[in-house]
């Protein structure tokens, strides 16, 4: 008897787990991903503000594979999957399977708002962190030449939407680049004429957190010089203003969206499932799709009730389904059964800014230096690589002791006038 | 009296060491590029061969500018200079000058063969060395899943144009991406069924050099896999071939460039200046133009006699030329006069693969490792920035230990499609 084939359809961290885990063991596996690498998603936002290389949070699929024995590696970009007949449909042809392990994650979710999606920068992928890093160069570059104190203004006005770790991280680590590098580059340009505002709908940042640790947040972004703007919403854009509810018109020529995500559009065209909000699949306790017991969905794409309270949608809640589905798939073959999914919930964290970040753990709450010390540790820890954790240490600890970001640079292929 | 202000437009070697030169001096100095970094472009290859992220080369010109009174940066496209009005014309307007700096580079010549320069890939920028990687990247991703063998091996058939050091280098560098590895992340592709096939017009390689480091180079490429055309030359080319001389055609999807440079387009659009071969700009033994003794040309922009013989396009002689240009400004302000540019010959060097490279220094020739190691120590020296030396040095000791280049990364923005 051959052996079963596993195809795992996506390689983030759902897809990445459940590969680790049924590598070396008695299937064959193969990994379909439309890049050739492991994204580390939660550092995008540090190459959109020049402080990591885009290279350092990538790591290369075919280091993996060809480590492990069994396990294959395709680039493909995968348009469906046929259920009935077991097979992955991507432009590289079919790839029928035994057993389907679907983590192919999310996307930005714009609500339906035309002008802000046409306008919006979101962190999803490497190129979008680049091409938002070289705007936000190009917007300072453009006010250092620029001699109209209103058009100066709102190249120097920043609106970030969403409260939530993603938008507060990046708010800090967007004031602490014009604190510490651009206002020092830019000699016509002071850290005051700059505005971050921080759009959040809820009356909170933060608020899957403890209420100490969202006020900590709040006053620490606050007193760092990011305007918080509560119980607000960003509701259209355009190249040059946002558009608050209420009708309130902010110039700014930059407007980042961390305010919503929806399963990938791979999860609209798979036939015969049901889905739940923004998209995701519904599964078993199992995470299987309902009559197919061969097929798992993990992570972003899956809706999945634990205990009765759907999970959130994050790296690692993606990354223990994609472990669970390979252990069930390992537990099947052998004819065992396993317990349905639970999600160990080890603590959520944020970081703000230098030597400042809030974490929960196992009930406890820590915020401040200890926090970032944590949050440090944890990404490094988490990155993959033993070359990307020494490149993003060298990269952290030069910005702490030279307060310098040497990866400033505009890379984009597109014509960079500087408009006068 | 205000003080004098120096435009250099163009921050490549030539203009770099002018604007190090004036720093600090009694002028006022702008520094005007299309791209806010200098580029190291005797490492573009590296990046293209995945042995190094694009950052690691390339260093943000404001972080020079921040620590030099008097200098600034402006960010710009140079579209032509007004002799007569003393003023550089960018897409950000007028720049007047008193003294003036022209060391915009040169530009690929592929000497008016269209389908060449439709076709080939060529490395003067930065973008250019990541499209080559994303390209040498997927073809063997397409040839992965290529059922074909003649396609596969059009697919993995490199023809790299021009035995110079760049051709050299890129050759070595490329086969031993190959062999360490790209066969290794590939089980279905071996080295063997690769071939690099390196084109050069003359009689040898590394024409510049003496007999015995040409030899030696030539036998070594020849011993790590390369195929060397000597006496040969490209005439054509389309997506999938690369014709040669005498109607030969090769069935490669790679087509790489490095015969021949120009004058950047910049020199073609001076008015009333007298034009050398490659459309450089003839320059007055103080590399100064004609009627203009404000307006140097330095670099590969420049056509400068030396001793009644022609200067290459290099690297150290557009430093050179860079400094001279600058003394000489602040000698005039002094009122001194300074002898004619002389360049000083210190050598040149080329690197073959690892432990093996070729140079020559005041009439020695030294090749193998001595010569490999001198290779790596110049040019983390002449790279700038202590964070980039520290990047480089750490991939080449990783690359050096474990035979892997973990820049791996297909970045690209097309659409990738794997076809079967």
């Amino acid at each position: 008897m051959s052996k079963k084939r596993v195809v795992i359809a996506g390689m983030g961290f759902g897809g990445l787990r459940a590969a680790k885990k049924l590598a070396g063991s008695d299937v064959e596996l193969i990994m379909v991903d439309r890049n050739n690498y492991h994204l580390f998603q939660p550092l995008l936002y540090q190459v959109a503000t020049a402080g990591l290389e885009q290279e350092a949070i990538a790591y290369p699929l075919r280091g993996l594979t060809r480590r492990w024995q069994g396990a294959s590696f395709m680039l493909a970009e995968i348009s469906g999957i046929d259920l009935a007949n077991k097979c992955v449909e991507t432009d590289s042809g079919p790839v029928p399977y035994d057993y389907l392990v679907v983590a192919a994650g999310s996307r930005t979710n714009f609500f339906g708002m035309e002008s802000v999606a046409a306008h919006a920068f979101d962190l999803k992928r490497l190129d979008q962190a680049e091409d938002l890093r070289n705007h936000i160069l190009l917007m300072f570059e453009r006010a250092s030449s620029e001699s109209d104190p209103v058009r100066k203004s709102a190249l120097l006005t920043f609106v970030i939407v969403g409260g939530g770790p993603t938008g507060v991280e990046f708010a800090g680590a967007l004031r602490e680049l014009i604190v510490y590098v651009l206002s020092q580059d830019h000699p016509g340009i002071s850290a005051d004429e700059t505005r971050i505002i921080l759009v959040e709908a809820a009356d909170s940042l933060l608020t899957a957190m403890p209420g100490e640790l969202r006020e900590y947040a709040h006053q620490k972004l606050t007193s760092m010089g990011v305007e918080v703007l509560l119980d607000n919403r960003v509701v259209g854009a355009t190249a040059e203003t946002v558009e608050l509810y209420g009708g309130a018109v902010l110039a700014s020529h930059t407007l980042f969206w961390s305010a919503g995500v929806a399963a990938a559009e791979l999860a609209g065209s798979i036939v015969g499932v049901e889905r739940g909000a923004g998209g995701r699949i519904v599964v078993q306790p199992d995470l299987s799709i309902k009559g197919h017991p061969e097929v798992f969905v993990v992570g972003d794409m899956s809706s999945c009730l634990d205990s009765g309270v759907p999970l959130p949608m994050m790296a690692p809640v993606a990354s223990q389904q994609g472990e669970y589905a390979a252990r069930t798939i390992l537990a099947r073959e052998q004819g065992r059964t396993v317990p349905p999914f639970h999600y160990f919930d080890k603590g959520a964290m944020a970081t703000i800014g230098k030597s400042s970040a809030v974490a929960t753990a196992a009930g406890f709450s820590v915020r401040g230096y200890i926090a970032w010390l944590a949050w440090l540790l944890l990404h490094l820890y988490y990155l993959i690589g033993f070359r990307n954790r020494v490149v993003v240490m060298m990269n952290w600890t030069y910005a702490y002791w030279f307060q310098e970001r040497q990866v400033r640079l505009i890379t984009s292929r597109k014509r960079r006038a500087v408009s006068v």
